[in-house]
């Protein structure tokens, strides 16, 4: 039943049933997922995407996120394009949010369908308001952490890419929400999802990463749109003996304990937002020279005047981001020594700081040579410790417990908002990413979120 | 290597490397495709999906095949809709081949992706000839069964439909081939293709089992094109540690094996037709009841005539086939006594000897009821022995050693034509039907495949 039970769930919801906490993580998730969509739309994986793409798509009706003054290639696709780009985009610079339980990248999934599905809706003369959207972007998260942790950990230790092939669910779910579809046709949307099972861990590192998460976000709408006209499929296709968590969990079946905490547990609240667009491990030793910076400056010191700097770190740190003459943006994003000159030396660490020129700019190379690095084991994987030695006067020390971005240190919306203008600038200058940023930030409550795409 | 090995075998291969028999086997697999793909044109299954997904429809580049007379919605779509929608058609009558080691039907997801995108092609002002369309579908078809055979059976057994888990890596290697993309390329395009793992069986019984075929093709298909234009993938994607034969493969691994058969053991070769349109184990009960029907003729008797119908079968066929009094032409797939029928009173148990009203007819209802049948473990599954008493004269007996669609009894190419005029006939008419079969038959050597297909 519990297909079922997750239909049901959805169908019941409404928008007064959610509490704040629950709506102010929705509006976080859609703005942070805005910016790096916003964000990724003029990397090559998104571009070469949309040029292959472009010859099947259909009637413009939903937007394909972008500089739309750029004049290269269509700015607007049928929907299910839509969803597939925007989500392409979305992921492409590893810098979405993170569900910290499982590792799910929820928001792109499920916002990249919602958001094409609700200007599709709008073209065809409906509207969807804000609340409408928070609400099935907030069912389709669930439902979408909830099946992700019924299989949690076997199913990605395997190889599976659990964003992408829990996303189709979540995705389907939104959609149908958004769709008004009954318990039984959401059931059907969920069979038509968990069928297309994408994402092997084996594509990491290549354009197909992201295309895990357009594609999981595409096969939702797909599935949702199905249902919507009576295509059917099984109502038991998350439990039965032959469905998604027996053929994909690898033993784990938690799935009647995830199905009953629907509504009691809520996975949005517990979902990360990524303050730096590099391997998290990275974040603490960022974090605290970011904090250092500013010390430093109220000092009056220059930082040119650093002798030394020394880190303690997690093994995993130097394991997995150990490069220590990084020549490019790609390769800083693998080098702590990197994180750490530039929190030091510009107070930021945004995508604008790992600028290939930035990489390689005599001031930053120049103080990345006076940092080291040594694995402790004492220290958790959010945690650093950092020594700043000078040629006169005394060290500064920092201890980051917890970095920012982690659950016990959320990044204020503030900080959220600086993020998306560092990342939405690159794309579509200051000022239109100031209007950006407002705009989003107005999504609940709004009567129409097709209007508001379209102030972009 | 696997991967790599794959995109070398497809892309070094020609046309002069074909040996005839696999040219054969191509053309009839071909010619089954055709007349499935339009039979089943008309299903609701085909028809619910092009009206949900038609506002989803690019620049009409490629054939929905049907009756293009008939006015109903697009006869025409984007390559990537036009694969989906006759890839469905193709499959939802389960009348479309069988590749028997290893129950993939092979020729659905590839012939489906490769006709879009010869037809595409030929939209650019490119021209697909017959060989190259022959060449493609079989380097397809090979790439797909091995990658089965490789995982087979446990693949299949934990609940995978495998002909569109392999279909996506075939149709991916098909149009690779007919793009005339390098063997990198094509290892990306298999990349692309494998991580899209689309088919639980858990969805048998519902209209969701054949858009498992359409969505293969699509799948595939897309591949090829992300990849032709440069979007990366892993090109181990299939031998990697987490890649699609560990992750997928429940353990079995013969992967190296099956590569290294490429080009010496030809699968396509092993591609076998269903002469009738239901389960497999009925089949035996039906050919030799169709032999029957043409003795008992020749004799001048009437079927009428008939006191008792005798059959001894394989257990399975009373387990899977087993319903005495069927309602309607579903019901009557699962009929062994419908089956032994219709092939004594009419000598035919095509798609319209399944129409509801002959299902519920006093001629065939009364022969029916007076078949028994009797399990036998003592003989094979394609096997079986009919006695056949009248009210007057001698009984007559039918011994089935293998039935007629099996390897050891193929069709012969009027068969298969009798099955293509059947089919095709109650959705293009008579006449319509013999000119689609026409063409269809000559396809090798034929110059422009979207000039043939204009034509039906």
């Amino acid at each position: 039943m519990a297909t079922l039970r997750i239909a049901e769930w959805a169908t019941g919801l409404s928008y007064s049933d959610l509490p704040q906490t629950v709506v102010d993580a929705a509006v976080r998730s859609f703005y942070n997922w805005l910016g790096c969509a916003l964000g990724g739309s003029n990397h090559p994986t998104t571009t070469t995407a949309v040029k292959a793409l472009s010859p099947f798509f259909g009637i413009g009706t939903s937007s394909i996120l972008r500089d739309q003054s750029s004049g290269s290639g269509a700015a607007k696709a049928d929907a299910s394009h839509s969803a597939l780009i925007n989500g392409i985009a979305s992921h492409v610079h590893d810098y979405d949010d993170t569900h910290l339980e499982t590792i799910i990248h929820p928001t792109g999934p499920v916002a990249s369908a919602l958001l094409a599905q609700a200007e599709a809706l709008t073209a065809q003369g409906m509207t969807v308001t804000g609340d409408d959207f928070l609400l099935a972007l907030v069912v389709g998260i669930e439902a979408e952490c909830k099946v992700g942790l019924a299989v949690w950990p076997k199913h990605y230790d395997v190889g599976w890419h659990i964003t992408s092939t829990t996303g189709s669910i979540g995705a389907a779910v939104a959609v149908s929400k958004l769709l008004s579809l009954f318990a039984e046709q959401t059931a059907h949307a969920i069979g038509i999802a968990s069928t297309q099972v994408t994402g092997l861990r084996e594509m990491f590192g290549t354009d197909t990463k992201s295309f895990h998460v357009g594609r999981s976000a595409q096969n939702g709408l797909l599935a949702a749109i199905l249902a919507s006209q009576g295509f059917t499929s099984s109502t038991s296709a998350l439990e039965a003996k032959r469905g998604w968590v027996n053929v994909v969990g690898q033993g784990i079946n938690r799935l009647d304990e995830m199905v009953g905490s629907l509504g009691k547990v809520w996975e949005i609240e517990k979902n990360a937002f990524k303050p730096f667009p590099c391997g998290i491990v990275v974040h603490p030793v960022i974090d605290g020279c970011i904090q250092l910076h500013k010390e430093i400056r109220e000092k009056g010191v220059d930082v040119q005047g650093i002798k030394r700097v020394k880190c303690r770190v997690h093994p995993l740190v130097l394991e997995l981001t150990g490069k220590k003459t990084p020549q490019d943006g790609l390769q800083a994003k693998f080098s702590v020594y990197h994180g750490g000159a530039v929190g030091l030396a510009l107070g930021k660490a945004g995508p604008a700081q790992y600028a290939d020129d930035v990489v390689r700019s005599n001031e930053i190379v120049s103080i990345r040579d006076r940092i080291d690095a040594t694995a402790d084991e004492q220290l958790g994987a959010d945690e650093a410790e950092i020594v700043v030695e000078f040629q006169d006067g005394k060290p500064l020390k920092k201890h980051v417990k917890h970095a920012i971005g982690s659950l016990e240190v959320p990044m204020t919306d503030e900080q959220l908002q600086e993020k998306f203008l560092d990342q939405v600038s690159l794309v579509l200058g200051k000022e239109g990413a100031k209007n950006a940023s407002d705009i989003a930030w107005g999504l609940k409550g709004v009567s129409d979120v097709a209007a508001l795409v379209k102030a972009w």
